[in-house]
């Protein structure tokens, strides 16, 4: 399929060279070349995108990133660099390339109004936040956005009409010590990443962020992190807990609402179509995106299992581009791939 | 269908009747019912049991429980309580009731050796332990028994041929502050239950244990915790971090031949069709059991959906009857009402 | 949920109540009830419907009618007739009832012209069919619409922006002699009709019929009469067959393609989630129609089953109403129950 | 996969050379390459057998065969030079090669006596017919195989312990000129196939044949000529009829029961993981056979997709191998390729 638009395609700042390279021994075969493809925003990924029909790109800045940073300040100037840097090199192909901003998520307002400038000077479509905010003298506190705190945040997001990406980051501190150091190789894809991810946004779920703000749109990569699996034993609970116990108060609709009318699923990572038919049947073909997770998955790997994977021609379009384009507003995109 | 085999069914000491109901305020709307049928191993189980068809319950002691106690005596001291009562109870109604030995899992010695006077001694059937063991002076320790220490422990369940169900338990000590406390609605079925396990039975995996005990059979309760949904995604890092980066010198099969040799799933709690068949695609109808997770759920809602689920006859008599009687090697075992 | 539009939904003429009540003996249990509710277009349906949630109604003349009447002349008159009669009818419950034409199909320009009537002087929605027109002295012609004599008539739906619903009927003269005589049980639902609808609607296809005619649209019932399981082997032969031997003639696109812009399936009789999920994989969401197949199933069974079966809340929407509101262009349809 | 077994792999006499090209002129590209294949009964299968992870490969011969001479003499000897022929290929390669034996179908003492003869003088692992037998003296009858007078043919069967392939042939004679002349591109797998053998095989269910055979296994291609598609329905329809009107006296189990006591399906043809998904729900991984259908498929086509397809491993042990080698009794099959 000609003109995919993919959405969880993670950039770094090419000053970081050494130690980009250096995170990259954690998972990579090639650092070098990995380096060299997350530094690029120009010919490696276009090319990619030409030979495997990917119209366009959704870039955002790779993960930890800004959340890996608990001094404010140094986070705050951190998001500020990193969004005039793809601001610029978005420029350069406006009709390839999308930026999502990258915020520090240590006060709600200051992240909030880096948004705001984001998306009306830069004309971003959204950001990609990496999970909690790591915070404190030492780095141990996690900042969730589950709470109402975080409430001028969201409603700037709705206001501005543009949705958060809630991409994972590896634990740290305290969580690192206690669940994950004597079992590294589950650091990452293989389970931190959907632990990390399904709790903050359910969080949000239970404690009435969407709510708060019903017009609010969130995205999950990797199919979801896991909720999709257990959306009848979620709902089973909530429900019974709502009649019973108070949930109800923050928490008024039913899980499957908070899907069908708030959360989006991306196909980054997961390139399983049995996987991807269940998430059909229980998510529902309109809420789901095509995305890679380049550099850390391959353009080949994603598209030719998209392309063949078995589905109606119907629900290829919606997710391969039609719904993204409906979430971004991208009426006007005509991709000259296509 | 008649004479289905459950077995993730607990039971309480009745002796704990007051702690019993105030814990069932959590999540029973009807405490006194609740705490009525957690303590009863006679007359109301079999009841319901006759009118939904179960030929037997193979029972344990309800979590937290033995795992909750950071003591290590007090802890050795209540299982051994718990297992000589649940044998008399068994004794009773040997057609219809088996348990599964409760452990205090503080030294993997002392719990090898009781483990190995339930089977012998009790006629137990394996062994269900509620993921880690609390230690530590305050409690705030956790004990998973997925390094080598344990080895001694792992080697008494092969060499006694029985399989050990790992049960969560609710977050406690610092995890429950740092990441439970502000999400109360997601602690157990909706969300902490399959993080706590799944991340211990995968612990399992990649640092080896069932390399080094590859006839080590451990049963995982709500269709998985979550893992089946990942199943690509898992074996798609595992294979390339088996190759780049030394996950291979612990683990040397792939996550699909764990779960084709050493791993069994049930359906206590998840009576989802959608699921059940998602599961049978990734996991096989010959590691799926049929579970309740009485009295959290009920028999009406775990047996009329299985009963009524579609799936082919000889699946359902499979993951209804047939696929635990060679787990538990009952061969022997006629159900009279089957 | 509330307000579903069903669209397989017979009637009767009561005229015919001894004909109507000899044929119920065939399948009915109680021909009397049956008889009595498939003559009724008034209290029993609108009372079924109020209690299980359906809001409109799209009446069409039980099989096999007109399509069972040899006799070119009889045939129009029958399907005059019997439009008149509805028209009549559903305009007493305009908000609850809607009706698809009865044609006969002897003559492509009659069955053209009475299309146009229906539509512009009716207000019917569309027309439905049951499958091949009997004719010859005997009866024991089949006349097919899969070939271009019949561009006419399907110009004429197209030019009014209707859908036909090509229904099945019974097997007559030599092929019921030389199939179905010795295997009557067959008959019907459990094999015969989606034989017959599948090879109709499957020759239009391979003909050219929706090359021709690209904006047809055209219904199937029961999940789309056997087509989506072969919809992998369907599309391996044409493409092979269109490469290499000229089936590309008149057939230019794929299976897949009609399927994704011309053909239509309902849920009518045939309520299975397990299939409606493989339908949702192998067709989409946004091609499936819910609908019962009433009086031959009771809207007890189909609506009990859909309102109840695991899918997202998007996903029940779009095939319980808001397709078929797409369709049918009900824009305006505000149903009172919803 | 390695040591794969498949079973329906078709094979001609050379002496028909001609005839065998002038038949692949209206479905093979290269109609040279595709006699020359079919005709080996040696290194091109080995060959293939070998790069692909193929260990027994059960021979039959192509369709529609001798379903297709309607003089009963000329049947039979054609059927019995086609065993000694296939008998001794066969001999050259016993780890690689097995037969099904070829049946005339005008007589069934003389099908039952040929049969016989196949099994216990060459070993052969069953029987493969195409579909209905041509007859009359215009080859307009076509006999079934599904009335009382059969029994004596289905009784050698069940007392040879063997299962009968039923395997789809073209259709011809009246029903040919009535259903298929003027679709012609329907013909063979499109769908012509499974209409046949889904009446063919239903009609054996309803007519009571595995009522009294209940041993009786049958082997259909394709993953089941559309049947499990509609179990649902077909089993909601016999039901209902049983109850009312008489089906009960012939049939008296469920649809489900037969397939999961007589009924066996293969993947020959249809390489979709979705129908494969679906299939395992609806009849289960143990009574589904990995097949081929060479030459009409090729072998990459077919082990590439099985071998990559998604599914436990377990299950593609079982489709792949195991499940074929519990239905031949084949216990000592030792695959050197496995």
């Amino acid at each position: 399929m000609l003109g995919k638009i993919a959405l969880e395609e993670a950039f770094a700042l090419p000053r970081f060279h050494e130690k980009t390279k250096w995170w990259a021994g954690m998972f990579a075969t090639d650092t070098e070349k990995h380096t060299a493809e997350i530094n690029d925003v120009g010919p490696i990924r276009l090319d990619f995108a030409e030979r495997h029909g990917v119209g366009l790109q959704i870039l955002s800045y790779t993960a930890p990133g800004v959340q890996d940073i608990w001094d404010a300040k140094d986070a705050q100037a951190l998001a500020v660099e990193i969004n005039d840097y793809i601001a610029e090199k978005v420029k350069a192909h406006p009709d390839r390339f999308a930026a999502f901003a990258t915020l520090s998520m240590h006060d709600p307002q200051e992240a909030a109004a880096e948004l705001r400038r984001c998306v009306t000077q830069h004309g971003f479509l959204g950001a990609l936040v990496n999970d909690t905010q790591r915070a404190g003298v030492d780095g141990d506190d996690m900042i969730f956005y589950d709470n109402e705190k975080w409430d001028v945040f969201w409603a700037t997001c709705t206001e501005l009409d543009v949705p958060l990406y809630l991409h994972p980051r590896n634990p740290t501190g305290t969580i690192y010590e206690k669940l994950w150091a004597d079992r590294k190789w589950l650091i990452g894809p293989p389970l931190s990443f959907a632990h990390g991810v399904s709790l903050h946004v359910l969080g949000m779920v239970t404690n009435g962020v969407f709510d708060r703000h019903p017009k609010l749109q969130v995205i999950l990569g990797h199919l979801g992190e896991h909720i999709p699996f257990d959306m009848w034993r979620i709902n089973h609970w909530f429900e019974d807990r709502k009649k019973m116990l108070g949930l109800g108060e923050t928490c008024k609709r039913t899980i499957r609402e908070y899907f069908a009318e708030n959360l989006w699923i991306t196909t980054s990572g997961h390139f399983s179509t049995t996987t991807l038919h269940f998430c059909m049947a229980e998510v529902g073909a309109d809420r789901i995106l095509f995305s890679i997770d380049y550099p850390f998955e391959t353009f080949e790997d994603a598209c030719d299992w998209f392309d063949g994977a078995e589905m109606s021609n119907t629900d290829r379009l919606k997710i391969g581009r039609e719904n993204a384009k409906k979430l971004f507003k991208l009426g006007d995109y005509k991709d000259s791939t296509a």
